[in-house]
Protein backbone atom coordinates (compact mmCIF):
# COMPACT_ATOMS: atom_id res chain seq x y z
CA UNK A 1 0.00 0.00 0.00
CA UNK A 2 0.92 3.91 -0.07
CA UNK A 3 1.02 6.55 2.15
CA UNK A 4 0.79 10.11 1.23
CA UNK A 5 3.60 12.21 2.25
CA UNK A 6 2.79 15.57 4.22
CA UNK A 7 -0.10 17.40 3.86
CA UNK A 8 -1.24 14.78 1.12
CA UNK A 9 -4.60 12.07 1.09
CA UNK A 10 -4.78 9.15 -1.25
CA UNK A 11 -8.65 8.86 -1.70
CA UNK A 12 -10.74 6.62 -4.10
CA UNK A 13 -13.58 8.55 -5.46
CA UNK A 14 -17.18 7.10 -5.49
CA UNK A 15 -19.36 6.00 -8.74
CA UNK A 16 -21.92 9.35 -9.00
CA UNK A 17 -24.56 7.03 -9.88
CA UNK A 18 -24.56 4.45 -6.37
CA UNK A 19 -24.55 7.91 -4.63
CA UNK A 20 -27.58 8.83 -6.98
CA UNK A 21 -29.23 5.62 -5.65
CA UNK A 22 -28.67 6.64 -1.94
CA UNK A 23 -29.72 10.14 -2.75
CA UNK A 24 -27.86 12.10 -0.60
CA UNK A 25 -26.15 14.36 -2.09
CA UNK A 26 -24.72 14.62 -5.87
CA UNK A 27 -22.48 17.24 -6.73
CA UNK A 28 -23.55 19.58 -9.51
CA UNK A 29 -20.97 19.13 -11.97
CA UNK A 30 -21.78 14.97 -11.62
CA UNK A 31 -22.65 14.64 -15.44
CA UNK A 32 -18.67 15.26 -15.41
CA UNK A 33 -16.38 14.14 -12.81
CA UNK A 34 -17.96 13.11 -9.60
CA UNK A 35 -16.74 15.00 -6.56
CA UNK A 36 -17.35 12.29 -3.98
CA UNK A 37 -14.42 10.12 -2.39
CA UNK A 38 -13.62 7.88 0.49
CA UNK A 39 -10.15 9.38 2.32
CA UNK A 40 -8.15 5.50 2.18
CA UNK A 41 -4.88 7.49 3.80
CA UNK A 42 -3.63 10.64 5.11
CA UNK A 43 0.21 11.74 5.18
CA UNK A 44 1.41 12.72 8.60
CA UNK A 45 1.09 16.25 8.32
CA UNK A 46 -3.33 16.56 7.45
CA UNK A 47 -5.80 17.67 10.07
CA UNK A 48 -9.20 17.09 9.99
CA UNK A 49 -10.05 14.06 8.03
CA UNK A 50 -8.55 10.24 8.68
CA UNK A 51 -9.19 7.41 6.83
CA UNK A 52 -12.75 6.20 6.61
CA UNK A 53 -14.00 9.24 5.50
CA UNK A 54 -16.77 10.49 2.85
CA UNK A 55 -15.54 13.89 1.42
CA UNK A 56 -16.12 16.26 -0.96
CA UNK A 57 -13.02 17.34 -3.75
CA UNK A 58 -12.39 20.03 -5.41
CA UNK A 59 -13.39 19.95 -9.24
CA UNK A 60 -9.85 19.98 -10.35
CA UNK A 61 -6.69 18.77 -8.97
CA UNK A 62 -4.36 15.69 -7.66
CA UNK A 63 -2.71 13.04 -9.03
CA UNK A 64 -4.77 10.16 -10.37
CA UNK A 65 -2.53 6.66 -9.31
CA UNK A 66 -3.98 2.89 -9.89
CA UNK A 67 -3.33 0.65 -7.33
CA UNK A 68 -3.81 -3.25 -7.68
CA UNK A 69 -6.15 -2.64 -10.82
CA UNK A 70 -8.22 0.07 -8.96
CA UNK A 71 -7.77 3.82 -9.88
CA UNK A 72 -6.76 6.41 -7.02
CA UNK A 73 -6.35 9.79 -6.57
CA UNK A 74 -3.92 11.52 -4.64
CA UNK A 75 -3.93 15.61 -3.59
CA UNK A 76 -3.74 18.12 -1.48
CA UNK A 77 -5.63 18.15 2.01
CA UNK A 78 -6.35 21.76 1.19
CA UNK A 79 -8.24 20.20 -2.04
CA UNK A 80 -11.04 18.45 0.50
CA UNK A 81 -13.62 20.41 0.59
CA UNK A 82 -16.17 18.94 3.62
CA UNK A 83 -16.59 15.90 5.54
CA UNK A 84 -19.88 14.01 5.93
CA UNK A 85 -21.00 13.16 9.11
CA UNK B 1 -25.09 16.40 6.24
CA UNK B 2 -21.67 17.82 5.31
CA UNK B 3 -19.19 19.68 7.74
CA UNK B 4 -16.85 22.45 5.71
CA UNK B 5 -13.10 21.79 6.24
CA UNK B 6 -10.87 24.33 7.33
CA UNK B 7 -11.64 27.83 6.98
CA UNK B 8 -14.55 27.22 4.43
CA UNK B 9 -18.34 27.53 4.87
CA UNK B 10 -21.76 25.81 3.68
CA UNK B 11 -24.23 28.39 2.66
CA UNK B 12 -27.88 28.86 0.74
CA UNK B 13 -28.41 30.95 -1.02
CA UNK B 14 -31.26 33.26 -1.06
CA UNK B 15 -33.83 33.90 -4.02
CA UNK B 16 -33.18 37.66 -4.89
CA UNK B 17 -36.98 38.25 -5.95
CA UNK B 18 -37.25 37.27 -1.92
CA UNK B 19 -35.71 40.04 -0.76
CA UNK B 20 -36.46 42.47 -3.04
CA UNK B 21 -40.19 41.84 -1.25
CA UNK B 22 -38.92 42.27 1.96
CA UNK B 23 -37.06 45.45 0.87
CA UNK B 24 -34.13 45.39 3.09
CA UNK B 25 -30.75 44.70 0.70
CA UNK B 26 -30.22 43.58 -2.89
CA UNK B 27 -26.53 43.15 -4.27
CA UNK B 28 -26.66 46.15 -7.63
CA UNK B 29 -25.41 42.86 -9.73
CA UNK B 30 -29.01 40.84 -8.54
CA UNK B 31 -29.70 40.46 -12.18
CA UNK B 32 -26.79 38.18 -12.54
CA UNK B 33 -26.48 36.15 -9.82
CA UNK B 34 -27.91 36.66 -6.28
CA UNK B 35 -24.90 37.17 -3.70
CA UNK B 36 -27.19 37.09 -0.23
CA UNK B 37 -27.21 33.32 1.20
CA UNK B 38 -27.64 32.11 4.51
CA UNK B 39 -24.93 29.89 6.72
CA UNK B 40 -25.25 26.75 7.01
CA UNK B 41 -22.21 25.17 8.38
CA UNK B 42 -18.88 26.17 8.85
CA UNK B 43 -15.07 24.76 9.47
CA UNK B 44 -13.57 24.53 12.73
CA UNK B 45 -11.33 27.52 11.41
CA UNK B 46 -13.80 30.08 11.14
CA UNK B 47 -14.79 33.38 12.87
CA UNK B 48 -16.68 35.96 13.26
CA UNK B 49 -19.51 34.07 11.20
CA UNK B 50 -22.17 30.84 12.61
CA UNK B 51 -24.59 28.85 11.35
CA UNK B 52 -27.97 30.98 10.90
CA UNK B 53 -26.60 34.41 10.18
CA UNK B 54 -27.08 36.06 6.74
CA UNK B 55 -24.43 37.28 4.66
CA UNK B 56 -23.22 38.83 1.69
CA UNK B 57 -21.03 36.92 -0.63
CA UNK B 58 -18.49 37.99 -3.50
CA UNK B 59 -20.33 37.98 -6.63
CA UNK B 60 -17.64 34.78 -7.88
CA UNK B 61 -16.18 31.94 -6.12
CA UNK B 62 -16.78 29.01 -3.63
CA UNK B 63 -18.35 25.47 -5.24
CA UNK B 64 -21.51 24.17 -6.01
CA UNK B 65 -23.21 21.08 -4.23
CA UNK B 66 -26.27 19.59 -4.35
CA UNK B 67 -27.86 18.54 -1.20
CA UNK B 68 -30.88 16.35 -1.11
CA UNK B 69 -32.18 18.14 -3.73
CA UNK B 70 -31.08 21.96 -3.06
CA UNK B 71 -28.01 23.79 -4.45
CA UNK B 72 -25.73 24.87 -1.93
CA UNK B 73 -22.34 26.61 -2.10
CA UNK B 74 -19.23 26.05 -0.08
CA UNK B 75 -16.78 28.69 0.09
CA UNK B 76 -13.39 30.14 1.79
CA UNK B 77 -14.79 32.60 5.04
CA UNK B 78 -12.67 35.09 3.61
CA UNK B 79 -15.24 35.14 0.27
CA UNK B 80 -17.79 36.66 2.65
CA UNK B 81 -18.20 40.51 2.90
CA UNK B 82 -20.48 41.46 5.80
CA UNK B 83 -23.12 39.71 7.79
CA UNK B 84 -26.65 41.40 8.31
CA UNK B 85 -27.12 42.10 12.08
CA UNK C 1 -27.95 47.16 8.70
CA UNK C 2 -25.22 44.99 8.07
CA UNK C 3 -21.40 44.60 9.52
CA UNK C 4 -18.37 43.87 7.57
CA UNK C 5 -16.21 41.08 7.82
CA UNK C 6 -12.80 41.23 8.90
CA UNK C 7 -10.65 43.93 7.77
CA UNK C 8 -13.53 45.30 5.91
CA UNK C 9 -15.43 48.52 5.72
CA UNK C 10 -18.45 49.96 4.62
CA UNK C 11 -18.57 53.52 3.12
CA UNK C 12 -21.21 55.84 1.15
CA UNK C 13 -19.33 57.52 -1.68
CA UNK C 14 -19.62 61.36 -1.80
CA UNK C 15 -21.60 63.42 -4.25
CA UNK C 16 -18.67 65.17 -6.59
CA UNK C 17 -20.69 68.17 -7.11
CA UNK C 18 -21.03 68.53 -3.05
CA UNK C 19 -17.73 68.52 -2.31
CA UNK C 20 -16.64 71.16 -5.18
CA UNK C 21 -18.95 73.71 -3.61
CA UNK C 22 -17.03 73.09 -0.46
CA UNK C 23 -13.97 73.48 -2.47
CA UNK C 24 -11.98 71.26 -0.18
CA UNK C 25 -10.53 68.31 -2.24
CA UNK C 26 -11.58 66.88 -5.32
CA UNK C 27 -10.22 63.72 -6.48
CA UNK C 28 -8.72 64.85 -10.09
CA UNK C 29 -10.25 61.48 -11.61
CA UNK C 30 -13.58 63.16 -10.26
CA UNK C 31 -15.32 63.30 -13.65
CA UNK C 32 -15.12 59.45 -13.71
CA UNK C 33 -15.67 58.29 -10.00
CA UNK C 34 -15.45 60.18 -6.74
CA UNK C 35 -13.14 58.88 -4.61
CA UNK C 36 -14.41 60.13 -1.54
CA UNK C 37 -16.57 58.42 0.93
CA UNK C 38 -18.18 58.29 4.43
CA UNK C 39 -17.18 55.24 6.96
CA UNK C 40 -20.70 53.43 7.76
CA UNK C 41 -19.31 50.50 9.27
CA UNK C 42 -16.19 48.85 9.71
CA UNK C 43 -15.34 45.15 10.31
CA UNK C 44 -13.52 44.05 13.86
CA UNK C 45 -10.13 44.19 12.72
CA UNK C 46 -9.71 47.58 11.20
CA UNK C 47 -7.99 49.52 12.49
CA UNK C 48 -7.63 53.68 11.99
CA UNK C 49 -10.36 54.56 10.66
CA UNK C 50 -14.17 54.22 12.36
CA UNK C 51 -17.25 55.03 11.27
CA UNK C 52 -18.27 58.94 10.70
CA UNK C 53 -14.69 59.51 9.47
CA UNK C 54 -14.42 60.73 5.85
CA UNK C 55 -12.17 59.18 3.59
CA UNK C 56 -10.40 58.82 0.30
CA UNK C 57 -10.59 55.93 -1.34
CA UNK C 58 -8.41 53.86 -4.18
CA UNK C 59 -10.13 54.33 -7.71
CA UNK C 60 -10.43 50.58 -8.45
CA UNK C 61 -12.19 47.88 -6.16
CA UNK C 62 -14.55 46.98 -3.10
CA UNK C 63 -18.01 45.53 -4.12
CA UNK C 64 -21.25 47.59 -4.60
CA UNK C 65 -24.54 46.90 -2.54
CA UNK C 66 -27.84 48.78 -2.05
CA UNK C 67 -29.04 48.83 1.45
CA UNK C 68 -32.98 50.59 1.63
CA UNK C 69 -32.21 52.11 -1.81
CA UNK C 70 -29.08 53.60 -1.33
CA UNK C 71 -25.51 52.85 -2.79
CA UNK C 72 -22.94 51.64 -0.61
CA UNK C 73 -19.49 49.95 -1.22
CA UNK C 74 -17.70 47.26 1.09
CA UNK C 75 -13.96 47.60 0.41
CA UNK C 76 -10.80 46.36 2.23
CA UNK C 77 -9.58 48.86 4.76
CA UNK C 78 -6.35 48.77 2.75
CA UNK C 79 -8.07 50.52 -0.19
CA UNK C 80 -8.40 53.64 2.05
CA UNK C 81 -5.99 56.20 1.56
CA UNK C 82 -6.47 58.52 3.69
CA UNK C 83 -8.87 60.08 6.09
CA UNK C 84 -9.58 63.82 6.18
CA UNK C 85 -9.09 65.52 9.80
CA UNK D 1 -6.14 68.43 5.71
CA UNK D 2 -6.06 64.94 5.20
CA UNK D 3 -4.05 61.69 7.56
CA UNK D 4 -2.29 59.14 5.30
CA UNK D 5 -3.56 55.69 6.27
CA UNK D 6 -1.09 53.21 7.52
CA UNK D 7 2.65 53.33 5.77
CA UNK D 8 1.61 56.17 2.98
CA UNK D 9 2.71 59.56 2.79
CA UNK D 10 1.27 63.01 1.63
CA UNK D 11 3.63 64.22 -0.95
CA UNK D 12 3.84 67.67 -3.31
CA UNK D 13 5.95 67.37 -5.81
CA UNK D 14 8.68 70.29 -7.07
CA UNK D 15 8.62 71.98 -10.37
CA UNK D 16 11.95 70.74 -12.46
CA UNK D 17 12.36 74.28 -13.33
CA UNK D 18 12.99 75.53 -10.13
CA UNK D 19 15.17 72.53 -8.94
CA UNK D 20 17.37 72.96 -12.24
CA UNK D 21 18.01 76.72 -10.87
CA UNK D 22 19.06 75.58 -7.94
CA UNK D 23 20.78 73.25 -9.79
CA UNK D 24 21.23 70.09 -7.18
CA UNK D 25 19.48 67.06 -8.26
CA UNK D 26 17.39 66.22 -11.33
CA UNK D 27 16.07 62.97 -12.14
CA UNK D 28 16.79 61.90 -15.74
CA UNK D 29 13.42 61.28 -17.06
CA UNK D 30 12.54 65.34 -15.69
CA UNK D 31 11.03 65.73 -19.25
CA UNK D 32 8.51 63.27 -18.46
CA UNK D 33 7.43 64.36 -15.05
CA UNK D 34 8.98 65.43 -11.75
CA UNK D 35 10.14 62.62 -9.61
CA UNK D 36 11.17 65.42 -6.62
CA UNK D 37 8.57 66.06 -3.77
CA UNK D 38 8.21 66.97 -0.46
CA UNK D 39 6.29 65.06 2.16
CA UNK D 40 3.32 67.18 3.98
CA UNK D 41 1.91 64.25 6.02
CA UNK D 42 3.02 60.76 6.73
CA UNK D 43 1.09 57.75 7.77
CA UNK D 44 1.37 56.00 11.41
CA UNK D 45 3.68 53.26 10.45
CA UNK D 46 5.48 55.43 8.11
CA UNK D 47 9.38 55.08 8.92
CA UNK D 48 12.14 57.13 8.19
CA UNK D 49 10.51 59.48 6.80
CA UNK D 50 8.97 63.04 8.01
CA UNK D 51 6.50 65.80 6.65
CA UNK D 52 9.25 68.42 5.35
CA UNK D 53 11.61 65.81 4.26
CA UNK D 54 12.71 66.67 0.33
CA UNK D 55 12.63 63.08 -1.59
CA UNK D 56 12.89 61.29 -4.41
CA UNK D 57 10.15 59.45 -5.37
CA UNK D 58 9.86 56.21 -8.06
CA UNK D 59 8.59 57.26 -11.46
CA UNK D 60 5.46 55.33 -11.17
CA UNK D 61 2.88 54.81 -8.91
CA UNK D 62 0.68 56.75 -6.40
CA UNK D 63 -2.14 58.42 -6.44
CA UNK D 64 -3.23 61.74 -7.05
CA UNK D 65 -5.37 64.40 -5.42
CA UNK D 66 -6.18 67.84 -5.35
CA UNK D 67 -6.47 69.42 -1.88
CA UNK D 68 -8.08 73.43 -2.36
CA UNK D 69 -6.54 73.62 -5.54
CA UNK D 70 -3.16 71.88 -5.60
CA UNK D 71 -1.93 68.61 -6.70
CA UNK D 72 -0.66 66.14 -4.28
CA UNK D 73 0.10 62.32 -3.95
CA UNK D 74 -0.58 59.83 -2.05
CA UNK D 75 1.97 56.58 -2.21
CA UNK D 76 3.01 54.08 -0.26
CA UNK D 77 6.37 55.19 1.97
CA UNK D 78 8.02 51.94 -0.03
CA UNK D 79 7.75 54.10 -3.40
CA UNK D 80 10.31 56.58 -2.03
CA UNK D 81 13.56 56.06 -3.03
CA UNK D 82 15.78 58.88 -1.04
CA UNK D 83 15.76 61.65 1.49
CA UNK D 84 17.62 64.96 0.76
CA UNK D 85 20.28 65.93 3.38
CA UNK E 1 27.94 10.12 -6.07
CA UNK E 2 26.21 13.28 -5.68
CA UNK E 3 24.45 14.45 -2.83
CA UNK E 4 21.71 16.82 -2.79
CA UNK E 5 21.23 20.04 -1.55
CA UNK E 6 18.95 21.11 0.77
CA UNK E 7 15.27 19.85 0.69
CA UNK E 8 15.94 17.98 -2.84
CA UNK E 9 16.29 14.23 -3.27
CA UNK E 10 18.00 12.40 -5.83
CA UNK E 11 16.01 9.29 -7.25
CA UNK E 12 15.88 6.49 -10.27
CA UNK E 13 13.13 6.10 -12.09
CA UNK E 14 11.45 2.79 -12.24
CA UNK E 15 11.15 0.55 -15.48
CA UNK E 16 6.89 0.57 -16.12
CA UNK E 17 7.30 -2.90 -17.64
CA UNK E 18 9.23 -4.00 -14.53
CA UNK E 19 6.14 -2.58 -12.34
CA UNK E 20 3.16 -4.80 -14.44
CA UNK E 21 4.93 -7.92 -13.68
CA UNK E 22 5.01 -7.49 -10.15
CA UNK E 23 1.35 -6.10 -10.56
CA UNK E 24 1.71 -3.50 -8.11
CA UNK E 25 0.66 0.22 -8.82
CA UNK E 26 0.93 1.34 -12.22
CA UNK E 27 0.40 5.51 -12.81
CA UNK E 28 -2.02 5.99 -14.98
CA UNK E 29 -0.09 7.52 -17.32
CA UNK E 30 2.60 5.08 -17.79
CA UNK E 31 2.22 5.37 -21.51
CA UNK E 32 3.90 8.33 -21.07
CA UNK E 33 6.57 8.46 -18.18
CA UNK E 34 7.35 6.64 -15.56
CA UNK E 35 6.38 8.19 -11.86
CA UNK E 36 7.83 5.53 -9.89
CA UNK E 37 10.98 5.81 -8.35
CA UNK E 38 13.51 4.57 -5.93
CA UNK E 39 15.29 7.69 -3.57
CA UNK E 40 18.87 7.06 -4.10
CA UNK E 41 19.94 10.15 -1.59
CA UNK E 42 17.95 12.88 0.46
CA UNK E 43 19.16 16.48 1.54
CA UNK E 44 19.79 17.53 4.98
CA UNK E 45 16.34 19.22 4.75
CA UNK E 46 14.34 16.21 3.72
CA UNK E 47 11.67 15.18 6.05
CA UNK E 48 10.11 11.88 5.60
CA UNK E 49 11.72 9.92 3.10
CA UNK E 50 15.28 7.95 3.14
CA UNK E 51 17.49 6.16 0.08
CA UNK E 52 16.25 3.05 -0.51
CA UNK E 53 12.40 3.72 -0.39
CA UNK E 54 10.18 3.89 -3.46
CA UNK E 55 8.17 6.75 -4.14
CA UNK E 56 5.43 8.54 -5.98
CA UNK E 57 6.54 11.37 -8.35
CA UNK E 58 4.64 14.34 -9.45
CA UNK E 59 4.42 13.82 -13.83
CA UNK E 60 5.62 17.43 -14.31
CA UNK E 61 9.54 18.98 -12.48
CA UNK E 62 13.37 17.47 -11.42
CA UNK E 63 16.17 17.69 -13.31
CA UNK E 64 17.80 14.95 -15.36
CA UNK E 65 21.60 14.18 -14.56
CA UNK E 66 23.39 10.83 -16.07
CA UNK E 67 25.83 9.06 -13.61
CA UNK E 68 28.15 6.60 -15.08
CA UNK E 69 26.07 5.98 -17.72
CA UNK E 70 22.52 5.82 -15.70
CA UNK E 71 19.72 8.30 -15.94
CA UNK E 72 18.91 10.02 -12.40
CA UNK E 73 16.73 12.39 -11.33
CA UNK E 74 16.50 15.27 -9.17
CA UNK E 75 13.80 17.24 -7.75
CA UNK E 76 12.49 18.68 -4.34
CA UNK E 77 10.83 16.45 -1.85
CA UNK E 78 7.66 18.50 -2.25
CA UNK E 79 7.41 16.36 -5.68
CA UNK E 80 7.35 13.49 -4.07
CA UNK E 81 3.42 12.42 -3.98
CA UNK E 82 3.43 9.25 -1.68
CA UNK E 83 5.81 6.11 -0.10
CA UNK E 84 5.19 2.73 -0.68
CA UNK E 85 5.19 0.35 2.76
CA UNK F 1 23.85 64.88 -0.89
CA UNK F 2 20.89 62.06 -0.78
CA UNK F 3 20.21 59.22 1.52
CA UNK F 4 18.79 56.10 0.15
CA UNK F 5 15.88 55.12 2.06
CA UNK F 6 15.61 51.14 4.01
CA UNK F 7 16.96 49.06 2.15
CA UNK F 8 18.71 50.62 -0.86
CA UNK F 9 21.44 51.72 -1.99
CA UNK F 10 22.97 54.79 -4.32
CA UNK F 11 25.62 53.94 -6.47
CA UNK F 12 27.73 55.50 -9.33
CA UNK F 13 28.80 53.56 -12.39
CA UNK F 14 32.69 53.06 -13.50
CA UNK F 15 33.44 53.68 -17.31
CA UNK F 16 33.73 49.97 -18.56
CA UNK F 17 36.69 51.69 -20.79
CA UNK F 18 38.80 52.22 -17.05
CA UNK F 19 37.97 48.76 -16.31
CA UNK F 20 38.99 46.75 -19.24
CA UNK F 21 42.89 49.26 -18.79
CA UNK F 22 43.06 47.82 -15.29
CA UNK F 23 42.19 44.18 -16.58
CA UNK F 24 40.55 42.78 -13.53
CA UNK F 25 36.87 42.61 -14.18
CA UNK F 26 34.33 43.17 -17.40
CA UNK F 27 30.73 41.85 -17.25
CA UNK F 28 30.72 39.76 -20.43
CA UNK F 29 27.16 41.99 -21.19
CA UNK F 30 29.69 45.45 -20.87
CA UNK F 31 29.03 46.55 -24.32
CA UNK F 32 25.40 47.12 -23.60
CA UNK F 33 25.77 48.39 -20.26
CA UNK F 34 28.34 48.51 -17.71
CA UNK F 35 27.70 46.36 -14.22
CA UNK F 36 30.10 47.63 -11.97
CA UNK F 37 29.83 50.45 -10.03
CA UNK F 38 31.12 52.35 -6.37
CA UNK F 39 28.68 52.71 -3.52
CA UNK F 40 28.07 56.12 -2.67
CA UNK F 41 25.62 55.70 0.08
CA UNK F 42 23.78 52.57 1.80
CA UNK F 43 20.25 52.82 3.55
CA UNK F 44 20.20 52.34 7.12
CA UNK F 45 18.52 48.41 6.29
CA UNK F 46 21.34 47.71 3.92
CA UNK F 47 24.04 44.85 5.10
CA UNK F 48 26.78 43.61 3.69
CA UNK F 49 27.98 46.74 2.00
CA UNK F 50 28.87 50.36 2.88
CA UNK F 51 29.99 53.42 1.02
CA UNK F 52 33.27 52.99 -1.19
CA UNK F 53 32.77 49.41 -2.19
CA UNK F 54 33.25 48.50 -5.41
CA UNK F 55 30.19 46.38 -6.59
CA UNK F 56 28.82 43.83 -9.58
CA UNK F 57 25.01 45.31 -10.41
CA UNK F 58 22.37 43.02 -11.88
CA UNK F 59 22.08 43.99 -15.55
CA UNK F 60 18.26 45.41 -14.97
CA UNK F 61 16.82 47.71 -12.36
CA UNK F 62 17.40 50.68 -10.06
CA UNK F 63 16.30 54.25 -10.58
CA UNK F 64 18.51 56.79 -12.34
CA UNK F 65 19.14 60.10 -11.16
CA UNK F 66 21.55 63.01 -11.67
CA UNK F 67 23.22 64.22 -9.07
CA UNK F 68 25.03 68.05 -9.85
CA UNK F 69 25.38 67.22 -13.54
CA UNK F 70 26.83 63.58 -12.48
CA UNK F 71 24.59 60.15 -13.63
CA UNK F 72 23.63 57.84 -10.01
CA UNK F 73 21.47 54.75 -9.73
CA UNK F 74 19.50 54.04 -6.59
CA UNK F 75 18.60 50.32 -6.66
CA UNK F 76 17.62 47.18 -4.26
CA UNK F 77 20.58 46.12 -1.83
CA UNK F 78 19.08 42.72 -3.66
CA UNK F 79 20.46 43.79 -7.01
CA UNK F 80 23.84 43.74 -5.68
CA UNK F 81 25.63 40.32 -6.85
CA UNK F 82 29.20 40.99 -5.24
CA UNK F 83 31.43 43.33 -4.02
CA UNK F 84 35.10 43.70 -4.56
CA UNK F 85 38.08 42.42 -2.42
CA UNK G 1 39.02 38.59 -6.16
CA UNK G 2 35.30 39.08 -5.99
CA UNK G 3 32.88 38.01 -3.02
CA UNK G 4 29.32 36.59 -3.56
CA UNK G 5 26.80 39.02 -1.45
CA UNK G 6 24.28 37.12 0.73
CA UNK G 7 23.08 33.89 -0.62
CA UNK G 8 24.46 33.96 -4.10
CA UNK G 9 27.87 31.93 -4.48
CA UNK G 10 30.27 32.16 -7.21
CA UNK G 11 30.97 28.89 -9.95
CA UNK G 12 33.16 28.37 -12.57
CA UNK G 13 32.00 26.04 -14.55
CA UNK G 14 33.72 22.65 -16.16
CA UNK G 15 33.93 21.84 -19.43
CA UNK G 16 31.68 18.91 -20.53
CA UNK G 17 33.91 17.74 -22.32
CA UNK G 18 36.49 16.94 -19.45
CA UNK G 19 33.95 15.65 -17.79
CA UNK G 20 32.96 13.00 -20.40
CA UNK G 21 36.88 11.81 -20.33
CA UNK G 22 36.64 11.30 -16.17
CA UNK G 23 33.35 9.49 -17.29
CA UNK G 24 31.44 10.67 -14.06
CA UNK G 25 28.71 12.30 -14.79
CA UNK G 26 27.32 14.49 -17.75
CA UNK G 27 23.97 16.03 -17.35
CA UNK G 28 21.85 14.88 -20.03
CA UNK G 29 21.73 18.60 -21.64
CA UNK G 30 24.71 18.79 -21.80
CA UNK G 31 25.07 19.30 -25.77
CA UNK G 32 23.34 22.72 -25.03
CA UNK G 33 25.31 24.11 -21.95
CA UNK G 34 27.31 22.42 -19.31
CA UNK G 35 25.39 22.00 -15.79
CA UNK G 36 28.98 21.02 -13.96
CA UNK G 37 30.89 23.92 -11.74
CA UNK G 38 33.20 23.92 -9.19
CA UNK G 39 32.35 26.56 -6.24
CA UNK G 40 34.84 29.75 -6.16
CA UNK G 41 33.43 31.38 -3.26
CA UNK G 42 30.22 31.97 -1.32
CA UNK G 43 28.05 34.49 0.14
CA UNK G 44 27.93 34.89 3.86
CA UNK G 45 24.61 33.08 4.06
CA UNK G 46 25.05 30.60 2.03
CA UNK G 47 24.92 26.68 4.14
CA UNK G 48 25.93 23.79 2.63
CA UNK G 49 28.40 24.35 -0.05
CA UNK G 50 32.02 26.04 -0.09
CA UNK G 51 34.84 26.93 -2.25
CA UNK G 52 36.46 24.04 -4.02
CA UNK G 53 32.78 22.19 -3.55
CA UNK G 54 32.21 20.63 -7.06
CA UNK G 55 28.68 21.20 -7.78
CA UNK G 56 25.28 20.65 -10.14
CA UNK G 57 23.75 23.85 -11.20
CA UNK G 58 20.10 24.19 -12.56
CA UNK G 59 20.34 24.76 -16.52
CA UNK G 60 18.89 28.55 -16.57
CA UNK G 61 19.73 31.47 -13.74
CA UNK G 62 22.44 33.37 -12.63
CA UNK G 63 24.97 36.20 -14.39
CA UNK G 64 28.09 35.59 -16.08
CA UNK G 65 30.78 37.92 -14.86
CA UNK G 66 34.31 37.79 -16.46
CA UNK G 67 37.95 37.58 -14.26
CA UNK G 68 40.49 38.33 -15.50
CA UNK G 69 39.72 36.50 -18.32
CA UNK G 70 37.53 33.73 -17.36
CA UNK G 71 34.14 33.44 -17.65
CA UNK G 72 32.44 32.97 -13.81
CA UNK G 73 28.51 32.61 -12.69
CA UNK G 74 27.33 33.99 -10.11
CA UNK G 75 24.02 32.71 -8.85
CA UNK G 76 21.96 32.06 -5.94
CA UNK G 77 22.64 29.05 -3.63
CA UNK G 78 19.15 27.87 -4.26
CA UNK G 79 19.84 27.26 -8.23
CA UNK G 80 22.77 24.16 -6.96
CA UNK G 81 21.07 21.14 -6.90
CA UNK G 82 23.76 19.04 -5.71
CA UNK G 83 27.43 18.75 -4.70
CA UNK G 84 29.56 15.95 -5.37
CA UNK G 85 31.17 13.64 -2.70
Amino acid sequence: MIRPLGERVLVKRFEAEKKTASGIIIPTQAKEKPQMAEVVAVGKDVDGVKAGDKVLLKKYGGHEVKLEGEDYLILEAEDLLAVFE
